[in-house]
Order: C-alpha cells, then structure tokens, then sequence
C-alpha cells in the first residue's frame, strides 16, 4: 500500500539499525560491546531508585504540561551552581532532550526554513528536522582541527533570509568539543546581528575533563531573548530511560508557543518527573565520581585507539563520546563485518558509522561515533577487538595486507 | 524576535487553556469540579503500583525503541479477549496514543495530505495534524442524530486523490458513540475500495454501557494491511499520567516506517513501561468495576444535565465524555463565566468548548464536551451548578430571563 513519500527517506537511526546484526552475534554466544550508544552503565542516584519505590499516589494522573512545579524549581536550584539565575516560568519539562529539539524546530521555524549546525552533528536531529520540515544547513568542523567551532565566517557565510537558529551541542555529541566562552560570544553576536536563535542543547554539560570549564549559554543575559538551552537527565543521573529533558529559555514567547504543542501530547511522565526530582537531590560527590570515571575511560579507549596504526582522532574534552576515522574504505561496511564476520575471542565491538552525523555528502564515510561509556575492563577489550577487527577487515574485505 | 508563522496557527488546546482561569478560582477559595479533562479519580491498579514500589534495576536504562518485549508479550494476550490474535511484531509501544497518532500521521501521510475524521473529535489531533502538516477533512456527525457514524455516501464524497486515511475514535471521545460492527465494515469496504488506511483509536475500547458491545478493528483480518490500531493505558488503567500508548497494526512496512521515528526519540519511558505491563496483571473485576462505575456516573449527570431547560445532549453508549448543546450564544464564554465571574455555595464547573473538536467552522460554538469521570457526588454538585450558571449567564450576560 502506499505511504507517505518523505518517511522513506528518513534515515533509519546509525546509531540503532545494526541492532540485528548484534542481536544475531549475541544468539550465536558473542560478545558485543556497546559502543555504538551512550547507554552508561553507572548506577541511577539511589535518591531516583528511592523515589521510585517509595511513589505513593494512588493514581497516576496527568500533571501539568510544563512539567512538575517541584521538578522545575529543583532544576533553578541546580542551575544556579553554572551561574544561570532562571524562574520555573523559564522552564519547560519535556519528554527526553528529543522532545526539546523537534519543540524547538517547531516553535521557531516554518517548513524549508533553515537551521545552521556545525557538523558532525547528533544523528536524530537530522529526523527531528524532518519531521518539522526544517533543513539543516551544516558547517563543517574537521577531526584534524579537535572539531572546534568552525570561524564565524563559515556561519555568516551560510545564514539567509530562511535561517531562524543556529543549533551547536556543548559538550559536543560526538566530537567531544567544549564550546568556549568566546566560541559562544562570537556565536551570540553573529545571532544578534542576524536577529536569529541560538539553541545550545547541553546535556553533557558535567562531562568536562583535564580541568576544561564549561560556559551555558544561560549566563549570557544581554542576549536572553535568542537563547534556547536544551537539557536532559538521561545521562548525568544515568537514566536514560525516564525520558526527562527540559527547555530553558528567557523568552516567553517561544515557551507560550511551545506550549501549544505540549498541552496537544498532555504532560511528560508522571513517575520518571518524580524520580528526576529525587535525582537532583543526590549528593554532588555522585556526579564529580561520575566525571572523575568517564575521564578515566576516555583515557583508557582512546589511547587503545590512538595505538591503533591508521586510525585517527582527536582527544575529546567533554561528553562522552569521540569520532574517530578508521583506515577504511567504508565505516557502515566494517561496523557490519564487525558484527557478523568477526570476533576476538568470543567478542566484538559495535560501534555508530558515522556518515549521517553529517548532512554534507561524502564527508564521515570512514568515521565511527565511538562511546566510551562502559567500564575499563570492557573497554581495553573493545580497543583489542578493533584492533584485530581492523587489521582482519582490511585484509579479508579490502584485499590489504 | 520573529518565530514561525505555522505555530501562531496552532490551537491552545480547549481542554487546558482555560487552566488559568480555574487557577483564579481555586486561588479565590472555590472548588472547580473538572468535568474538562478525562482524568479519573479512579485509583490505578494496585499492580502496576506495587510494581513501581519494587522497580529493582540499578540503571534506569535506554530501552528498546519499539517498547519492552515483556509487555508487547502480555498486550498480546490481553488483546485475546476481544478476538484479535498478534504477535509481539504487530506492536510499537508510543509515548501515549498521542505519539501513536503522530507515528501514524507521519508514516502514512506527505505535506498536505488528507486524513477524513467525523467530526466532533478529539480535538488534541488537530494539533498532531498540524505537526505533520496534513489536513483533516471533516465529515460531520450530529447531535441530533446521537452520532452515529454518517452515511458511507458522505465519507466517499470527501475522498480525494490526497487521501491517505479515515481516523475514528471508538467508543467516541467526545460524543460516546460505539461504533458498531457493521459501521466498521462498511468503512473497511470504502477504504479497501480507494485503497486507503482506517485507522482506529480504541483507547476506550473497554467503556461500553447498556450491553453495547464492542468490536475492535483488528478482528478484521481480511483488511489486515490498511489497519491500524491506536491504544493506550491512560483510562483504562487510569494511568494516565504514564505516557504509554500503542500501534497496533498488521502492515509490518507502516511499522518498519514508523521504527525511523521511535529510534530518533530513542525509547518510551522505562518505569512507566513496567508499570503498564503489571497493569495488565489486574483481574478482570478491577475493569470490570471501573466500568460499572462509570455508567452509574455517566448516568448521574446525563439526567442533571438533561434536567437542565434547553440542554440538547445524547445519552453517550461508551467512553467517558458527551458533548452537550447549551442554550447560550458562546460555550467559551460561557466557560469562562463560570470560571470567573460565577460560584454556586463555593463551587463551579470547569468544562472543555467544543468548537476546536470541529474543522468546520461555526459548528459546535455553543457546545461543551462533558467528561464523567468524577465521583457521583461532586457529579450531581456539577449539574446543580451548570443549572443555575446557565440562568445566570443567560441573565447577566445574554439579558435573558
């Protein structure tokens, strides 16, 4: 029967479509190492888990659409320790960091208007944008340069008459860029001058390592009216699976007009709000560990990776996740034979090819989106495997000795 | 600073955006009886509570995109009692009906598009419609008329060559129309006839009174490929607050569409997925006694409300809402009189305008959509004080007597 003509030409996420490849090598008694998702395998605050088992409604009924009052003044709280004063009026709770953006896309752009992203770029943006018919319009930040913000000429030079925002991730997904204060200075004039958004989702923003700092967005009131913070609990309190995000923003305008659309879907999930409240009650100590750990597994993958002859990548400094260009004629080809003609000892690696974290065509054809979030020991063995997958992948499919 | 035109057209959604008003109110010290929003006072099963109360896992972690197997496994088994036999394969987990109607709208529809839908109906869907930029094409039902479904002549006159979908909702949010067997089979015939789509929302598929039985589109294999079903725990768990909804469809290609959607959104909530699947465990007297309930409360206020001089209604066969013609020149006004200029010994009634769950325009501006879902006693307190609001209004506002 026939269907719509533009879902066919949505991707299917990279970061998921190989699942059944996984899936087969797991029936067949391998072992797959996950670092094709940012799944951590941190414990969930207690504070989260104690909440949860101690809910005692009697019914779970609807809340309000911008989110629990009591969520959104923990979260003023929580903010103010990155130096951002905001009102839970500022806030609107949605359901995981995804929700935020296509609000986002929706609030601000009408259909083929434009948004201007450095990429790589977080792949489900790209389905985000389609289905609010926006068209990202990609500036392109290199491996050979640590993926650092592309100069302001590069954005200027791609802004029209149809861009409404430029969306940057900070810490960066997948680069592992920490936008600095002045990257985002020169981005929030380049906006002002344009009278267009900046959107920053930062949602890793704790995931700072070697004593880099990380600057919101939020702190820059003189601009507040184009500020749009996205935010999520998925990965600083390891829960992924509650789907709680949140927007931030000045501007009533775009949370009035956001609200259209979250009064439509009802309200985000009453028992995970109630959990991420707990959550933001849990002791500094459990995010600083949290840190202190990720820094360690970065160590620990990337120098595995940087041994590997060929391979090429740039030490990331936040977020949890590097891209790295593989010596091979094609990433999405290796991460398949990885899964279904490989393994080292009984394991494999699986990993996101990371050609559609790209809009430009071409470019990250032999890049992969590494996670580096399971623990040392999974991860020295991941960096084997790649190792061995590799040498045999060039020999076997690329005919390379 | 400038924002989409698209989302200035949007509606507030009539359900919630006369909170304010209500806020007022309470904040003056009266008590708002909702009869505005489908939200029980029902308590949710104790099931799905304790499951909560024993949630184990240390990380609440990604789930999968299509939604827990465990419970796509036990909605399987529950679907068995209305006559319809799937597989696990056959279901994709949504973040509420609501997202499972945006999935739908999405895989099946391009820019412009049509989906035909009897109107009154839910009016959130306007909403998701416009989000995918499809445009509904209304075929209308009657009050006088009980709501029946319209003549087949009136659905195919509206089919053209944009058509992609018929949409109804059975039993009826709002009108309480059950839709019978031979209503359905004659929409299957049309829709097989021009080679389009029925999709259903059966989220009250329980909620049938007076020995009305229901027959649920799925029990129709011999149209298997142009079904899909929308679902939900909301009511008849009286969990709203969880979010988890569902597609129920034979057509593994509208799943596999639909997929590109949930792996961009990542999962459904987790908690509230394990929640709903415990749900699932309560006995057949936990519905069955909602149900009865709900009759005796629909009863309730049918009578107080038919009591009322120059309130035109339908005795509703199923869900939990009707929609009622008042003798006034504007239900909004109307509402927000009883909101804010009205209280009868400290109470009042907040209800839903109904002119918004109409694409065309000048049908239903002087009627409300009515939820029962309220305890007998605050039901009958609710007529005795649309009855003397009315005289009120009429008096105060329209110059009446």
């Amino acid at each position: 029967m026939q269907m719509s003509k533009r879902i066919s030409s949505f991707q299917c996420s990279p970061i998921r479509r190989l699942v059944p490849y996984s899936r087969d090598a797991e029936r067949r008694g391998i072992h797959v190492i996950h670092l094709n998702i940012g799944q951590p395998d941190i414990k969930t605050p207690k504070e989260a888990i104690n909440a949860i088992n101690t809910y005692s409604e009697d019914v779970i009924a609807y809340g309000v659409s911008e989110g629990e009052l009591a969520l959104r003044e923990s979260l003023c709280k929580y903010y103010e320790k990155y130096g951002v004063s905001v009102t839970p009026d500022n806030i609107m709770i949605t359901t995981g960091g995804s929700e935020a953006i296509q609000f986002a896309f929706m609030t601000l752009c009408d259909p083929y208007d434009e948004v201007i992203i450095p990429e790589p770029f977080y792949t489900n943006v790209s389905t985000f944008a389609n289905i609010a018919m926006v068209n990202l319009v990609p500036v392109t930040s290199q491996v050979d340069d640590a993926f650092v913000l592309p100069s302001i000429e590069d954005f200027e030079a791609k802004i029209s008459k149809k861009t409404m925002a430029i969306l940057l991730c900070s810490p960066n997904n997948p680069t592992g860029h920490v936008y600095t204060k002045t990257e985002l200075l020169q981005l929030l004039e380049l906006c002002k001058r344009h009278d267009i958004f900046l959107i920053v989702d930062e949602v890793y923003r704790e995931f700072c390592y070697d004593g880099e700092s990380f600057t919101s967005v939020l702190t820059f009131p003189e601009y507040k009216d184009r500020i749009i913070c996205i935010d999520s609990f998925s990965k600083r309190f390891s829960m992924c699976g509650s789907r709680i995000g949140a927007i931030v923003c000045y501007n009533k305008e775009v949370l009035d007009s956001a609200m259209k659309l979250a009064q439509a879907r009802l309200c985000p999930p009453a028992v995970e709000q109630v959990a991420a409240t707990a959550a933001l009650t849990a002791p500094q100590e459990y995010i600083d560990d949290v840190v202190k750990e990720y820094e360690r597994r970065r160590n620990t993958l990337v120098s595995a990776i940087q041994e590997i002859p060929g391979c090429k990548l740039s030490r990331p400094k936040g977020a949890f996740y590097f891209i790295v260009d593989f010596p091979v004629d094609d990433a999405e080809r290796f991460a398949i034979f990885m899964l279904r003609d490989f393994s080292y000892q009984g394991n494999t690696v699986m990993f996101a090819p990371a050609e559609d974290f790209y809009v430009t065509k071409s470019l990250g054809k032999t890049q992969a989106r590494i996670a580096y979030v399971l623990n040392e020991d999974e991860l020295r063995l991941a960096g084997k495997c790649l190792a061995e997958g590799l040498k045999a992948y060039r020999k076997q499919v690329m005919g390379l000795r």
